[in-house]
């Protein structure tokens, strides 16, 4: 039988059975794009076209980061170390409000870029006007993606408002988001690697009448919705405004039927326990973005508190001004770290559960574990192979215990990726990507980012964000 | 005038004046292994025998790890995820008894190619027989190094004790280890990247009549002491049981005398806040470890805190089976994340403290301020240049802000290290390590780490940690 490519005598993390699956000296095939063989090597007979010889090598399951704005990429370093307060509107607004859409792919092209170098194969992707993101970077990447289209119903006259009192919403503007949503479904229908989720930004700024809509289509379609729900008190007490004191998120999405499976809720550390609790129990999927909310908020995640609930949850970078980038293997020891010390207990999200979250979970959250997330016969071809014989992951042993396994979590970072495959094909090969010219990414985002930080710079400091004063100072 | 280096063109974060110290377009020469000059290249006019060209490159003072046992690194991997209570004994300990002298010395060549790599250039080393690891490690990698020798006294029989039952403390085997600390002083008086402090491993681990003995043979010869302090609870209750129920570590050192400026104290996170601002006062200098603190109990050390009561800190990598590793560029994002996060705070730890801490600061921890930590004229030559053109920290634009700074902490891993010159020497060349066979560390740290686990494996599995049956289950 001739499959199209074989991964051979590797450490396989297949995440079967619950567990992580583990196969010592595997062979994995590869064909038609889908997962022809997962087992012991001395068991293989196929003859496949291709060889990647996997020994001392980890392969996983492609990662899957479920929450990411890449496009904000370009503007690394314009926003860390802010009061909250200011993080959005004061720090980084007057940045943003310079990109273009084109400097927005320039920023997603190096965002997607750092995440496959750290063994990502899917990326759950929201912004506006999203489809011109999955053309001009994810489909010539070659790289998964489940997009959420924004629809933000809030009229720019809002920046300008107190928190108490409700932003305006153009009812326009939303309907128009949703055009947009509808014409992205129908765009990407037939596309292997791009799925579609409905994207109202969060309940403070799509009017519930479009809300109500966007329930009925998901459910006449079979959809999903992908918004962020409880990020913050800004969120709640707008909410409170709008909806009466007793109200929160969660009650009102509840009132309006989004409490569903359908809903992929992000971030959620503004709910209360038992509104997590009866999230988890209702089927919401929950995206943690553990580096950003520690490094916006002040705050971790409760990922391990919802998984504790049964609620089904994955981890996502959210965007590289507030946690950095998108390495998501450094991501995962984050989480890990994060979650300890919120607990006060160092066994809290240990390196088995990472990699589950990190591959199976996180295809079930996005809604695509029957398509991804492990090695299993059938499933679509996304997969990682790690070589963890360098400086921060070795030694390496498989008795008494597979230190691979915490290696993998508390060592690894992107330069210990050599091969990724998405869907069949090599995106990844001995450290580099073969999709992207990955010198012209950097240069152009150089470029780029230099002109918007510089139309910007008048901006930035009329609005006088607690930076201002730190470069006075020299800090920055 | 003939420099005998000179890295040109680069951005210089000098660490000058008690803020970074910020050069753009710098040049930095070194002759007889000193910085020579460090200022705007237009204004050098040197004609050094050799240039480093650091346009698009940050050059910062090498980066000081104060506190870390690298011998462990062998043992990576060995004891993660794991309760508190068993982390020593059950989890830890089976291993690092099955390891030789030679298994040591093999895993601290690869836990400081691991530091070099990341930029470190000098590490505050604390081990048993240290000298081996000055001799066979730091000196032949050029690595500078603040050795400490374990002076320990506790007899074997206690690991079958209880917590609140004294250890029998063995005074033969106490003295014998200040014996080995004196000849340390001595074999490396006037090795100019060698130098010695005192090593009381802990208050519950030394007689206090040997803990007096060192206090003024310290005081004799100006000379300081590195010693774990208020580490946690087992510690706590042993100063109980040994020294009555009203005291605590703190205070038993306080009636020693040893709270003074010659003591840099790891850890301290069991101590009270009161406590920590005691010994800020007193001029005691802290080791903070954040990964390995959060990693094996749960908990963010209080650095942020010790640097407000105006305490001089500094930050370590402690062991790998905990943290995972030396790469000191992920352990300062770690530190910034832990903090932000415990205080709830977004702008605590910021990138720029997080530099300083790591040179100027750590050298104060470790005493050696007055030679390293900072670019300036007469120091010695201990740098680190750094390519921030990578998918993981680019762009960076220096205005309105220099994103190099908060890219360099929140975006940066040893990957990105491109020099590295200790004492004047360059001994990281193009990211590789021109004073030792990388490929040879991993090779003999993965055969010896292989022959210690398997050596240790019913020993370890007699112990009977959570982490057995972890493996039972496929977890590990």
């Amino acid at each position: 039988m001739g499959a199209d490519l074989a991964i051979t005598n590797a450490l396989a993390l297949t995440m079967r059975d619950g567990r992580l699956g583990i196969v010592e000296n595997a062979t994995i095939a590869v064909e038609n794009d889908e997962i022809s063989s997962v087992g012991p090597a001395d068991e293989f007979d196929g003859n496949p076209a291709r060889t990647i010889d996997g020994s001392g090598r980890v392969v996983l399951p492609g990662l899957v980061n479920v929450h990411a704005h890449t496009g904000l990429t370009l503007l690394r370093g314009g926003a860390q170390d802010v009061p909250e307060i200011e993080w959005m509107n004061r720090a980084l607004g007057p940045l943003s409000e310079a990109m273009t859409p084109d400097d927005e792919i320039a920023g997603a092209r190096l965002g997607v870029l750092e995440a496959l170098r750290s063994g990502v194969t899917t990326v759950g992707e929201y912004a506006a006007d999203v489809a011109d993101l999955v053309d001009a970077v994810y489909d010539p990447m070659g790289v998964r993606v489940v997009a959420a289209e924004t629809i933000n119903a809030v009229d720019d006259a809002a920046a300008d408002l107190g928190p108490d009192e409700p932003y305006p919403l153009d009812d326009e503007q939303g309907w128009a988001g949703l055009e947009r949503n509808e014409d992205l479904f129908e765009t990407y229908a037939d596309h292997e690697r791009v799925s579609c989720l409905y994207g109202p930004q969060a309940l403070d700024m799509v009017p519930p009448e479009l809300l109500e809509t966007i329930r009925d289509r998901a459910i006449e379609h079979d959809r999903g919705i992908h918004m962020h729900v409880a990020q913050g008190e800004r969120e709640h007490r707008q909410i409170q405004a709008r909806y009466g004191a007793n109200e929160t998120t969660v009650s009102v999405l509840d009132d309006l039927g989004i409490v569903s499976e359908r809903l992929l809720a992000a971030h959620l550390h503004n709910a209360t326990a038992a509104e997590r609790e009866h999230l988890a129990d209702a089927g919401v999927r929950m995206a943690a973005n553990p580096s950003s909310i520690a490094a916006i908020d002040g705050i971790t995640p409760p990922i391990d508190e919802y998984r504790e609930y049964g609620g089904v949850a994955g981890i996502g970078t959210d965007q590289a001004p507030g946690p950095g980038g998108h390495d998501f293997l450094r991501e995962l020891r984050t989480t890990a770290l994060l979650a300890k010390t919120k607990r006060t207990d160092p066994t809290a999200f240990p390196a088995w559960e990472a990699l589950r979250v990190a591959t199976i979970e996180g295809a079930k959250t996005l809604g695509i574990d029957d398509r991804v997330g492990s090695l299993e016969v059938g499933k679509r071809a996304d997969l990682v192979v790690l070589d963890l014989d360098h400086p921060s992951t070795a030694p390496v042993v498989s008795k008494p215990l597979q230190t691979a396994v915490p290696n993998l979590i508390y060592g690894a970072n992107a330069g210990l990726v050599d091969t990724v495959v998405v869907d069949g094909e090599v995106v990844l090969e001995n450290g580099a990507v073969t999709t992207v010219d990955e010198e012209g990414v950097l240069e152009s985002a150089n470029e780029r980012a230099a002109a918007v930080f510089d139309r910007a710079g008048d901006a930035w400091r009329a609005a006088d964000s607690e930076l201002v004063g730190r470069v006075e100072d020299g800090w920055l």
